[in-house]
């Protein structure tokens, strides 16, 4: 049977070297082309040196792309919308890593990125990234935007709850995300020197974050608070959403909510445990997997509900969720390629 | 000028090292006596290894105290309940770093730690170890307890909001913490263990945290949400404490209030700068420092108000606050032997 | 066709661990049994909590093994010595991951452990389970050693130039190894508590490590010098081999040793780059993943070369190695279920 | 009395950082002037987050520097030689921290450096900036040079043997060096993004590291064997020196040597116990302290000696030492302002 071809627009970031993992090791595609422009001529495995011996590609020029049958963008912010009408003719499927196409209104992207769409036309082809909120879609779409990684935590948190409707929407919800280093790309700054970056907890966006707007969007939310804390680690994010119940809600009523959840979805996973060192979801045993751990606790006395979520900020916040879409999009079975089940210890 | 002698129960915990590396360098005390049950005999700087070749002091047995003019009590939890009587007889002047006798209320103590006090008449005469909220007081003191560590980076975080009265108390206050690893002590346990702890973010204490007790009681309020999570750093606390303001608060407000406050305070420092790496208080910079770094965002569409404290956990949160009791206390210029700066970077 | 059906003695520990999350996605075998007596009845998640979702197997008593097609012993030392009788009665193939049947000499085992082998008659027996060295002998074996992870760093680094003959052996090979913290196995101790361990630096084995044992007998060597240090990683050793080749030996001649080597291994990599970030081994992008990235510098004035070889010491240096060997006894592809490419980055 | 008036060139890098915490806190000195051109207007604690609060001095231009006691030079490599003319003008004592004249041999700086000394005349009037190799030299000195931090390390493990003859010197001397990332300097590049640089165990000069020189003209050895790896550590380095002995020198002879040594020394602790955590040198724990801890292995059988030296390298590997030089040259006591203990945990 003849392979999917596929190929990836801007591959030397993380972002597009998780790709390249996944689909190197996929065993229904076949990488036909990885472009950057800053590593034309390079081997693959000279950014991403745990490719070596794995591959022999090598970046070819982003502005010479054959056409293929799926076509990933990793490109920085901003050029996918540029571009979005050349890339359609090289390919008629297209998932975009980038936050172009992730909104569905317009004006929520200039509020939060504050400036004008440039293909707002094409904002409402895109099927929004998530899997597990959009499957349904994704097996009919030809077009499939990424997704935000804090708002991912976030979502996977908050989902099931505003989904079942036990959360008092009256009083604010606030979420207080933790995330490692990973998430900032592959290009350095003063504030990922290691010196100024080991060790830190460092709040970098109390309010305001641009992911924001995927989690109104998505949970159908008037307003929830995102503050973004970086802290030693790599690759990892955890969301802490804190909101209040409903008055009659039990914490009984709880675990049935995130339990049927669970088990209905391939990469959800709940962990609530009493015993034992892992009890809560923690985002370091997910490195390299497509999981999400969640968890919760609740006070009953003030109806304070914590809802944790951990994912690895570079698969089911990135490209883990983007070959995830694909499968679907191109009717293989979802897991395929992602079942890696992270490492303990590490 | 004749020294005054300090004696330390329980110098072998990490508490009681720090307490012993101020001490040793303090122009005004003479460590007369440290003890330790379980390191009896040992050479201090066999648990304390920085103090090598900076004393030859040895552990001496907790049985067997000298009088002397203040005593610290290090000791753990429940401990000093059990010998107030007994320890009141050898010094005059008692500081208590345990949780023993932080709260004025013996019901709150019941109810946070799960068991009757079994020295409620001591609970009166304590002052509260915090300095900065307590200073008038710690001059006239015989006995002052020590402060939680969490409780601090909660409350130096708030104060300035609750007193000033600008905050919307209708509305929850969730302070979302982070810690490093010191402030679980010296015993290594399952979760402490390098490769489980190493890279961590582990959500510990969702609610019902003791130090919120202390929170509660020093800001007079109804209710405050506190949420524990363990990060990658062995000294340090962040507390986020996330609140609203009342209609009429402006940003330009809350700038006064901070600058004020810091400006009256030797070892507050407000950190909100709009360039640079260091922008927003960090407790990386403050090991070994008795400083606090806050600072605030401020949503004004929301009326979301970040507040953030940084603190070393051993020194503001734990030895630091206690020795500038002592200073209060013993009629010492406030921060004698507590202004080192903290190192950059580390 | 059917499956091969394997069982693992001592399951709960971090080599169990990852011998788990090997066979439990290896298309050649059925898991059948494992064993923890520590955590008998316990799902194997709870200790390993990336296996969530992954397995519902418990772990079962270490006394009631039931027979199987081979068998892993992932026990403490000095264990496997005394039931080795009673476990060649359970299973025709058995991989034994601990020191007691990696040397052939039951003097040398004496000399390195301090202590009288208590099954010397099975020594000859086992073959050692480094691939790389013994692949065809493995082809035959039914009784297959573990590797030591130091060792294994420090015999790779070594090998294709002692098997050159390009080294002067009247001159001494030092070898500094640099490792993990997950070396030391789950179980916490007071050298392993965070507070202390992070951020280490700590040499401690100078001279007579346990593993210099397997390099002299693998290499034929008459002394070599290790040394090890800790630091701050949770998988991985690095040996940096510090020897001096014979007077003619050139650079080039060592890049075709090292080339013709590593091509023909398959998960021996050269890394060996004049650009990028990424241009000697290091380990950590090895983290689950059985590769080996080996490299070499080399001083032509004082003809030292420094050879050096990174791996994961839970994959190479433990489970790797084994179901590698695995692979090679029951006749599989040699890296069937190993290809995995390790994070990048992490 | 009035004070010793310093300033500081290029005060703006970690070296610079570090100095001016010494200082700023030293009961003999009044800091001038610190310039700094990339950094020119800002307050010095926009840089050096730890000094707010503490010092409103700002930078002012390299360019204008104004007449001062004591002059330190924390410039980049070859501006010192470039300029010394010029800025012995401006004070009669002057410390210069680059590796310019550090080496009194104009050849072995053009071997190691690659290029031609622009002042050769002024090497021979430079006394090597290390306190315990040149303290009477230093207090005759108007110009000392600083040190490189790896040859401090590699100095002090190997001084005390190589001084009283007990090696020998036929065979070759091995000094593996693990590096903190503060030893790159505050500015980012590749190698040192957190991603990339957490975690990591990179060997990244295997020979001709040019401290190599310092170790050579300051031990007077013929040949040295250094290589450096960095591991995951902010400040710190730790010197392992592989070394033989001559045939009749044992174990209590190195005790004798090492305790002499050290008890002599201000700054050297020995660190070589038989029980607990904390038995050999480590550098974590010295983090802004200016000890030097040392120990030592002996291997009777094979007679190598492995000689260990923890420092940090922002201070007795640079600022810490550049202070006890100017107390030596100053007249003043040497510990001045260089008591700081470290701290533990860290």
């Amino acid at each position: 049977m003849s392979s999917l071809k596929v190929s990836i627009i801007g591959a030397s970031g993380y972002v597009g070297g998780e790709l390249l993992r996944l689909l190197l090791d996929h065993p229904e595609v076949e990488i036909q082309q990885v472009t950057s422009s800053s590593h034309l001529g390079e081997y693959v495995y000279q950014q991403h040196p745990n490719l070596r011996k794995r591959t022999s590609l090598k970046f070819s020029d982003p502005n010479q792309v054959t056409p293929c049958d799926v076509l990933f963008l990793a490109m920085p912010h901003g050029e996918s919308q540029r571009k979005i009408n050349q890339y359609a003719q090289t390919a008629p499927k297209i998932i975009d890593l980038s936050a172009d196409f992730r909104l569905r209104d317009a004006s929520l992207y200039t509020q939060y990125y504050g400036e004008t769409h440039q293909a707002p036309e094409w904002l409402g082809r895109f099927v929004y990234g998530l899997p597990e909120l959009h499957r349904e879609e994704m097996r009919q779409a030809s077009y499939i935007s990424g997704v935000g990684c804090n708002a991912t935590a976030a979502n996977l948190a908050l989902y099931p709850l505003v989904k079942a409707g036990v959360l008092d929407l009256s009083l604010p919800i606030i979420v207080d995300v933790k995330v490692g280093s990973s998430e900032g790309g592959a290009t350095p700054n003063a504030g990922s020197h290691h010196p100024e970056r080991s060790s830190v907890v460092r709040t970098f966006s109390s309010y305001g974050h641009r992911h924001t707007a995927e989690v109104i969007q998505e949970l159908g939310l008037k307003a929830v608070h995102l503050t973004m804390t970086s802290v030693d680690l790599v690759r990892g994010a955890l969301a802490a959403a804190h909101a209040f119940t409903l008055p009659d809600v039990t914490e009984k009523d709880l675990w049935k909510i995130y339990r049927q959840w669970s088990e209905s979805e391939p990469f959800i996973r709940l962990v609530k445990d009493r015993r034992g060192v892992h009890r809560v979801p923690e985002p370091k045993i997910l490195a390299g997997s497509n999981y999400v751990d969640v968890g919760f606790d609740f006070d009953p006395q003030s109806r304070r509900v914590v809802a944790l979520a951990a994912i690895d900020n570079l698969m089911k916040g990135a490209a883990g969720s983007a070959v995830q879409a694909m499968n679907l999009m191109c009717g293989f079975e979802e897991t395929t390629g992602l079942t890696f089940s992270g490492l303990h210890p590490i």
